[in-house]
């Protein structure tokens, strides 16, 4: 685990803003006496630790020309279908499985880094699908090149964690045998609202809620992972070599259901934040 | 389709190099002379056009401490599975097949940039198979941001074309749902000896040699690609935004066969040139 200090704080999260078009990243700041979030803007690339230095500049996250971005654009993205008892299970009721993995193995897709987006950007309904998903999940983000990773060791190579919504085309998903329209189409990867380094990865709480009302069945605890964090690194590292900034969705925790254009998705992750979009016609 | 004028020479090939681990890209040029090809070195990178300049500097293919690398590292790959009706027809008749297009339909797979070597770079043989295929293609290499194109200006987005080969774990390809790791692996994705912007790609040959050996059954013609090379630009530009330096694999056109460590695959397209690895054990 990296963990950056600023002058006398333990700073557990990064994120990645733009302020008039300029792009930069930040650690986020909790002002104790007004209970507000403020950005403290770095100069360098928090990936290659110790090269940061806060540039004395700090934004209120709702000051004018303040925006969140994807806290990563990630050089790639693994994702793990049914990784959740529950979640395999409302697949199956519901007609909805297309690919089962093994007993005991991982069902591994990819997402492109094309199909990364930010808080508050929106997930565009292409016209060529119907039935568009959402599917909340904690996503991890790696902090060093990790090869043969061995179980043991592998949470040495997280940075953080982040929310995410792997949202899925499941028309595409049911007719394409590859899933690469299915869930790597623009927009089908939001992350946000930035990285938090410090988390309880066994036990971390998943919800969603639609147009401001809880999904209760929706949510979910890593606490119910059938392949836990650290598996999936270092069994995901024994093919393909993850580089820093790289991520793994972790897998939707229960069931998921529609978006329609209009609606707005939120993803929460207790102890990271809320990573909110609204859905538009593509 | 992007030319680069040198002098009085139009170039065609782009290359990228290292010279004592210093990495640059340069246009090979052709001595008429000697007849032997020279790294003319450039400084900045192709893709922007009109950004780079020669440097003076020029190399032979063979100095010593020049080394071709990958012409490009993509930040996405995407390929296409039976695109040729003869691979289909040997996949089919061979057992091999585990998932199939629906009629008129691409079938679309991604290879993670982690996966890319360059020429001569060895192919690695991962311990948890025993069945590793050779797949001779054309790579498309994509120019300009490509969004919502249309067939009839998908040509205008190319940069050029170079050779792979589409290395795949067939034991894996047929236990996994997804082939995540079959053909995205470490080393799966060969891509060179360089970029040809100027490519008949209506009627490109390819060929394949196993240890000096010709291997005519692996060999083919684009003339014969089922879904057209801007066919395939066209439909990946609807779901996901194509990005310079972005490659498309676009299918092997015949029979494929097995590769074991120690074997020499050299993957051939007329008017590109030769792309040559060899497999060793991982």
């Amino acid at each position: 685990m990296l963990i950056w200090a600023y002058r006398y704080t333990v700073i557990m999260r990064i994120a990645r803003f733009s302020l008039n078009d300029n792009v930069r990243y930040a650690f986020v700041q909790t002002d104790e006496y007004e209970g507000k979030d403020y950005l403290v803007a770095l100069d360098g690339f928090p990936l290659a630790a110790g090269q940061v230095h806060p540039t004395g500049e700090r934004y209120a996250l709702d000051a004018e020309g303040v925006r969140l971005l994807a806290p990563i654009i990630p050089s790639k993205i693994f994702g793990l279908a049914k990784n959740y008892q529950a979640h395999a299970q409302y697949m199956d009721e519901h007609h909805l499985t297309t690919a089962t993995p093994k007993p005991g193995e991982m069902m591994i897709f990819t997402k492109p880094s094309t199909a990364v987006i930010g808080p508050d950007d929106p997930i565009v309904f292409p016209s060529y699908s119907n039935d568009m998903n959402f599917e909340p999940e904690v996503a991890v983000v790696i902090g060093r090149i990790a090869k043969y990773v061995p179980v043991e060791r592998a949470m040495d190579y997280v940075l953080g964690y982040t929310c995410t919504n792997d949202v899925t085309l499941r028309d595409l998903q049911m007719s394409d045998p590859m899933w690469t329209r299915a869930k790597g189409f623009d927009t089908a990867c939001p992350l946000g609202p930035w990285i938090e380094t410090e988390l309880d990865y066994t036990d971390a709480r998943i919800g969603f809620s639609l147009n401001g009302e809880v999904v209760p069945e929706a949510s979910g605890t890593t606490a119910h992972l059938i392949h836990s964090i650290p598996q999936q690194i270092a069994a995901i590292s024994q093919f393909s070599t993850l580089l820093p900034g790289d991520v793994i969705l972790t897998g939707t925790p229960n069931a998921t259901g529609s978006l329609h254009p209009g609606d707005e998705a939120v993803v929460s992750v207790e102890g990271i934040g809320q990573l909110r979009n609204v859905v538009v016609r593509g």
